[in-house]
C-alpha cells in the first residue's frame, strides 16, 4: 500500500513549486485534485512544448493528479471550488496553493466550512510581492558567484533550483501540519515564501556568515568544487570529466589513480602546506589542476573509466541532456524509477516516478498527467457530492469544462 | 507547540543533503541527535570557514541538533550508536543517514533491536556508487545549458541544488513513512539516491520529453527566462536588474511600465506574430531585448523602482551576496525568520529559522549548532538509558568524546 493512500489534497497552482509539491504527494499515494480555470492555468502552455504544441512541462509537473477545470469568475464556480477544498473526510481538507486569492479562497473564509482545514500557501516574498526563481536568485547573489573565474557578468541558474526546493518544503510542511492535526485535531494556515526559502538556504550553507565575518567576498570559481578539490578536465577523446577530491579518501584515491603522488609531494614541499587539508587543496587548486591536466589530456575516458570505478573514485562525464537521455541507463527503464509512457499529444519517453523507494510498499509506477478537466464528473460526484442532475446543470452553465472541449482544444 | 514536538530523529551524516534534512526536522520541533566520529565527521571542516578556522557551513547545517561524538571503531561505540538509534519511544526509532555502513549500522541489523524502525538512507546513485552534487549535475546535462549564449564550455551550479532538493525529499519521505507507522504500526527501510532525485526532476521539468521528442537541443540562453520573456539589463547607475514577462499580466505590465506598446505593436506587425503568446516572446527575445535596452540604459534603478513596484511587476536587482546581506531587509532581523546569534568561534550574524510559518505555533527562533559532543551526557543518560557509572566508564575508555576536548580543539 502506498504511503499516503487515502489522503486527499486539493491544489490550486501554477508553474513549478506547488505543482511539484502536489505531484510528489500524488506519487507518494495521495489523491491530488488540481483545479484550473476554464482553458487551463497560467502554466498550461509552459515550455518545453512537444511538436503538437502541448506542454511537456505541464505533463511533467502534474503526473498522477486528477483534473477539474472551473469557471472561477462565476459564483457557482467559486462555491464548487470551496466545496471541493473543504469536502469531508478524515484525510481530506488539505489545500496547497500559490494563487493569492483574497476573499472566497483565503484561509479565513475556507476554514468556516472546514474548521480543521490545513492550507499551505507559497508566496513570492514575505511581503506578498511577486517573485519568481529568476528574480530571487539574482537578488541573493548566486549569479554573482556562478560562472567561469574572471567572467564579469552574473550567470543565472538554468535549473529553477529555488522553486524545486520550495516545492519540496511545501510537501514536508503539509505533512508536518497534517501530523499535528492527526494528533491534536486542529488545522492551520501554513505560509512560506520562495524568497525566504532561498534566504534561509543561504544561511544554512554558511554563506551569510561568510559574507559577514570574512572580508574576502566569495567569487566565481568556474567548475571547481568550492572549498576543497574538484575540477573538470577535457580528455583526448573530446569528452569532459569531473573528478572530486572533497574527502581525504577521495583525494588520496584521485592522486593514486593518476600517479600524482610524487608531484603532490613536491607541491607540498614547495608550498610548505599539506594537501591533506581540504582548504589547502582549494587554495592550491590551480596548481593541482596544472599537475592533473596533462594526465587527462593524454587519455580517452575509456582508458581510465574502469580503473576509476573500481578504485571507488567520485567522478563523472559531462553530457548534454540529449546524450544523457540517450546513453545513461539511469534515465531509462533500466532504472525501476522510470517507465516508458505514451502520452496523448506528447509522444513516448521515459517518465519518472518517486525517487524514494519505501520497503513497505511496491514501487509505484508513474501515472501520466490528466487532460484538463479529465476527472470533472468523478470529482463532482465523489468529492463535491453532487447528483447527476446537478452535474449536468453545471456543464450546461459552463461552470465546469467538458473534457472533450479540452481534448479538441489541445489537439488544435 | 511546534509541529514535530516529541519526535526523535537520529542522524548519521555528512555534507549537505542529510544534515539539511535533520536540521529541517529540528527546526520543525523534532529532537534531532547527530552522531559523529571522535574529532568530527567528514564535513567538520567544510568551507566556508570563519577566521578562527571553524566551519560556518557546519554551524549552518546542524542548527538546533544535539551532538554526540563516538568512537565507532570500538565495539562499545557501535553498540552505543545502535542503542541510540533503536531507543524506545513511540515517536523515536527514526534514523536518517547518508553513511553507507554495512553490517552493524544497516537496516537489517538495526531492525532486530527495533522492529518498527524507520531508516531513510540517501546514496550517491542507485547502484551504490559515490556521487555528489558536482558529479550528478554534469552527468545529466545541466552545465551544458547553463551560461551565456554561445559560451562553449559547460558551467556548473554554484549552488548545490540537487543536494538541497534531495535533503528536502528525505524530510518528506521520513514524514510519510512515520505517518504510515502511526497508522499501521510498521517501520521500513526507505532509500533514495541523489542521482535519482536529479534524474526524476529532469523528467518533471519536461526536459527528458524535450530531449526525446524534439530535434533541436535545449541550449544555453544566458540570463533569459526560458520559454517566455525575462531578461537582465544594465542600468545607467551600473546596477543590473532582472525583469519578468512570464505571464500575460507580467508581460503587459512590463510593456506598459517601459512605454513599449508602440514598439511591440510594430514588432508584431513586422513578424506577423503575437507577443501575447509566451513562446513567441521566447523566440523573439533578442528583438524584445533590443527594444527594452535603451530604456534601462538611460535610467537609474531609483528612477523606476517605485513605479515597477506599484504596478506589481515581477523584477529584482542583482546583488553580490555581501550586498544582499548588507542591504536586503529580508536577510536581516527585519525578517522574523532571522535572528542575530553570537556563536562561539564564528561571530555574530543573522541566522535563519524555518521558512515555514505554522499558524498553530509560534515562530520558532533558530537555535545554534552544537559543539561536537555537547550533548553526550544527556544523550547517554536520557536516550541510551545509562547510569552515571556507565557514562563515566565510556568517557574513561574514550568511547565518547569529552566536549571540553572539542572546545579546546576547535579553539586551537
Amino acid at each position: 500500500m502506498s504511503m499516503l493512500k487515502g489522503m486527499r489534497v486539493v491544489e490550486g497552482s501554477a508553474f513549478v513549486a506547488v505543482p511539484l509539491a502536489g505531484m510528489t504527494l500524488a506519487q507518494m499515494g495521495a489523491e491530488v485534485i488540481r483545479f484550473d480555470r476554464i482553458g487551463g492555468g497560467l502554466d498550461s502552455g509552459r515550455w518545453p512544448l512537444a511538436p503538437s504544441g502541448k506542454s511537456l512541462f505541464w505533463a511533467g509537473m502534474n503526473k498522477g493528479k486528477k483534473s477539474i477545470a472551473v469557471d472561477m469568475k462565476s459564483p457557482e464556480g467559486r462555491e464548487l471550488i470551496s466545496r471541493i477544498i473543504t469536502a469531508p473526510g478524515d484525510d481530506a481538507g488539505l489545500f496547497l496553493t500559490n494563487l493569492r486569492v483574497r476573499g472566497w479562497m483565503d484561509y479565513e473564509t475556507l476554514v468556516q466550512d472546514r474548521p480543521d482545514l490545513v492550507m499551505v500557501t507559497l508566496t513570492g516574498d514575505r511581503h506578498g510581492r511577486p517573485q519568481v526563481d529568476y528574480t530571487v536568485n539574482p537578488a541573493l547573489g548566486i549569479p554573482d558567484i556562478t560562472g567561469p573565474e574572471g567572467h564579469e557578468d552574473p550567470v543565472a541558474n538554468a535549473l529553477p533550483a529555488w522553486d524545486l526546493i520550495a516545492g519540496n518544503l511545501c510537501v514536508s510542511s503539509l505533512l508536518a501540519a497534517e501530523r499535528h492535526r492527526l494528533r491534536h485535531g486542529v488545522g492551520q494556515d501554513v505560509e512560506l515564501s520562495l524568497k525566504d526559502v532561498a534566504a534561509a538556504t543561504l544561511g544554512h550553507l554558511g554563506m551569510i556568515g561568510d559574507a559577514v565575518v570574512n572580508d574576502a567576498p566569495r567569487q566565481k570559481s568556474g567548475n571547481a568544487l568550492y572549498g576543497a578539490y574538484g575540477q573538470d578536465f577535457l580528455c583526448a577523446d573530446g569528452q569532459r570529466v569531473m573528478v572530486i577530491g572533497l574527502t581525504d579518501r577521495q583525494w588520496r584515491g584521485l592522486v593514486q589513480a593518476t600517479d600524482l603522488q610524487e608531484a603532490v609531494t613536491a607541491l607540498e614541499a614547495q608550498t610548505g602546506q599539506s594537501l591533506r587539508d581540504e582548504g589547502v587543496r582549494w587554495q592550491l587548486r590551480h596548481q593541482i589542476t596544472s599537475l592533473l591536466e596533462p594526465w587527462f589530456t593524454a587519455r580517452h575516458v575509456a582508458d581510465f573509466a574502469e580503473t576509476f570505478d573500481s578504485a571507488g573514485l567520485t567522478w563523472s562525464v559531462f553530457r548534454t541532456i540529449k546524450e544523457a537521455v540517450a546513453e545513461d541507463p539511469d534515465l531509462s527503464e533500466d532504472n525501476p524509477m522510470f517507465k516508458m509512457l505514451s502520452q496523448p499529444g506528447l509522444g513516448t519517453f521515459p517518465v519518472p516516478g518517486l525517487p524514494t523507494q519505501f520497503s513497505a510498499s511496491e514501487r509505484a509506477l508513474p501515472v501520466r498527467a490528466p487532460i484538463l478537466g479529465e476527472h470533472t464528473e468523478e470529482i463532482l460526484a465523489e468529492v463535491a457530492g453532487l447528483d447527476g442532475t446537478e452535474i449536468a446543470g453545471l456543464f450546461d452553465l459552463g461552470v465546469v469544462q467538458d473534457p472533450s472541449f479540452a481534448n479538441s482544444r489541445s489537439a488544435a
